[in-house]
């Protein structure tokens, strides 16, 4: 499977997307260029969003159809593989759709609603990316305190330093703070209860600490964490982006903000 | 009450407590110093700590006793109330022994073993400081919200800034995860449970988190918060304290840094 | 000498203050009401900005002119000291204005172009603070090193430990770093040369290293920090100020983003 | 040309290094390890530090000797290349010596007396890597403006957002803060003068500046920024080694407390 969400030029803003689902009879011709598409090289079916009529600027989220149709095999797509610097588990690829096919007994809900489907899947895929980021970070930090352990320098072992001991011990705190609030975020989403706030809050705490605890390890493990060798690298490169993905931290504040604090929206 | 530990020269290292209760027949005669007692002034009676035999060097904790006796009215004492710059809800003092009386029966569990006692009360305290903490972080994040809602400066509400309104989400977040830490190390030591880990974890979370909230509300109030008619200037000393007492964000790392990740100790 | 700018309600836009001077023949009649005026209940005279025609959006800064009259033993004012939690050195006021009366003579500049006036004074007004900062994290940081270096805790100077001494030697890179910006900045406005950037990044990082500085000397001092006895709370709350007047941290940063780097402006 | 001094066991204790040159006749036949030697692979020659006599713990820096020899086409040494994350401009190598010839006329300076030599180039090595860890951070600002400017979301370009424009703004003046910290530095050393604690302090703010700068142009590339072919990446990966190499972070807060501050040395 693979999701087909993502453009190059609206960012955050999935209202503007521009991939269009134009209908001819029973089924329907897609135009459009997709980025950042995890594992398109390998899936067999894509979840693809598009719209199916132009933006209305009052009503910025209708319009958008959910597609589950064949990838793998089929004509009218392009795959392109991106070169990047981490995340090579799994592949990040830009498709290109040119008159590509789609059928009307393949949408997802009903036609036009297709947003409204895919926010449902937001919250556990933020509280599994927190979730991510905690186990990265973890990682990270045991092999940052096996190492403080076993490095010998001026004649002790450099975790004796509290230049490295409370930098690890900060970051074990906050660990588990992320976790505690990924716990509850998980909980009230299993309950059927809203749970917005506390899976950004998730998110955001997560990927933070995840980061911090790998930039902690990659920095004690000096020059040696810039060997391929040594796997600091991956735990530093991989939390990065999840500060960034599958939404900044930055729209997090906004968020929390806007419907838990009650501050005039800022954009 | 009253709760007579803490001395002028020790700093965390109880065990170098020079207060001394000399044995003299049913009664000892205390002679010592102490600081930072509260309450003192009101206290009828007091939880005071002292040695009753000279430090060991190899178990310089024990030889310590704990003595539950009158202090108000009583000779051999006096209550020198500290001029301070916050928490005049209630009273600092110096407090002088010389030759203050107490009695055998007087002792809290055994002669010697004082510290012991002693220490069972930490955990629960740390976690009712955390509490504080939070509390008084939330108190100045509910004013920081409502003056960004209400202050206009070009024509609209500053809370429209996102310089203001990520760091107050920001703040939001951070005392609801030290909440949860707080409620896993409550929850842990109301079952009888070890939660040294958490209840040091919410101690420097809680204290953190809510004094960085009311230093966000100081920033957003401008120079009114040098006002004591508005009172962010008190949330913002008195949750300044709890990042010190009762034990610094410094010995709890070092904590969790021993204890937890297993790092050769530092000092 | 005191100077009559800051009012109750516009913040950090001039262009709104209210305090208006209506012309009645070669004499002006001032109503109004200026807060934050620092020194008023000692100053002989008073260098004061008013409207003198309504505000003009599309030239808001027109229209305002500045006096210097007399304000000790003038009719027509009344100046209420403000209960403050620092600077008791010097006092705060609010002063209120009901038919106070200034002269054609007394203009400064030109009828109309007061804010002209006040704008040459902004730089060299940030460059003294930032110094102001400097100097006073110096003597906090000079506090915490004599005190890490006396103070015995587990039979050796705290200052042994790095969680001290490390914060200590990062203020005192910050605190130079700060003051060869204010060199900078003074040096260029000292040669009639622009000077904005380097001014407003002199008081930026003036006031956050100082008060870094202070607020760490806070911390190594323990609970002491809290006793009047002890100055270090001094120097934590007039430094605190600084990063709020005479312009925040935050206005700071929409000064370099426009000016500086050519971001479009956020508000 | 290439530079051996690194060793893979004993870190930044150089008075550690186990590489042995051992007297026989004229000659010297070299035994040892050295580890992260860059451009090895392309240098005609090395300059290399050796111990020639065992370590003396009352004299741990005497005993080396600094040796200009031919390394390119010589017997005895085996040159590997690093496998590693980022720096592929140039190679890092393990660089394995087994009975190297080198020649009494080739040592530097006196033998026994090599680390002396050394340590005359440590602070132009600060210098010249605090400016690299600068412009290194300005390209990623100027990177990370210009597409501010450009990527437009929710209708208008990115950098209208304060918590795009801030963190840009401050990177801009923490820069400019730590190329006024490296001229002082470069200015005092060209002179001749002790620039120890400046060119320390340089590295410190301008690695810190120049990583934080492109942390924030990863950030608000977004996804694009794990992107190859945007270049913002490398500007990460490459100042992130600064704050490691060629002196850590938390070794130039040793040196400024121990130096500067006078404090009691840590380890």
């Amino acid at each position: 499977m693979c999701f087909g969400v993502t453009e190059p030029d609206n960012g955050v803003d999935t209202s503007r997307l521009k991939t269009f689902a134009k209908k001819d009879g029973k089924r329907y011709l897609v135009n459009g260029r997709k980025v950042w598409i995890s594992n398109a090289k390998n899936a067999d079916r894509i979840l693809l969003l598009t719209r199916t009529s132009p933006r209305n600027p009052e009503r910025p989220f209708d319009g958008m159809t959910l597609f589950l149709t064949q990838l793998k095999g089929k004509k009218g797509v392009e795959i392109n593989a991106i070169d990047k610097i981490m995340r090579n588990a799994v592949d990040s690829n830009e498709v290109v759709f040119e008159d590509f096919e789609v059928f009307e007994h393949e949408i997802v809900g009903e036609e036009g609603k297709g947003f409204r489907c895919l926010i449902d899947g937001l919250n556990p895929e933020r509280i599994a990316v927190a979730y991510t980021a905690i186990g990265l970070g973890r990682g990270a930090l045991n092999l940052a305190v096996q190492y403080a352990k076993d490095r010998i320098v001026f004649d002790r072992p450099i975790g004796k330093n509290q230049a490295v001991a409370h930098p690890l011990a900060d970051s074990w705190i906050r660990l588990e703070a992320a976790d505690l609030m990924t716990q509850k975020a998980a909980r009230l989403f299993d309950e059927g209860k809203p749970c917005g706030p506390e899976a950004n809050a998730a998110k955001f705490l997560g990927s933070e600490a995840g980061f911090e605890a790998a930039d902690r390890a990659m920095q004690f493990h000096g020059g040696f964490s810039m060997s391929t060798e040594y796997h600091v690298s991956r735990f530093w490169m991989e939390t990065r982006l999840l500060k960034i993905a599958p939404i900044s931290q930055q729209m997090v504040l906004n968020f929390i903000s806007d419907k838990v604090l009650g501050l005039p929206k800022s954009y």
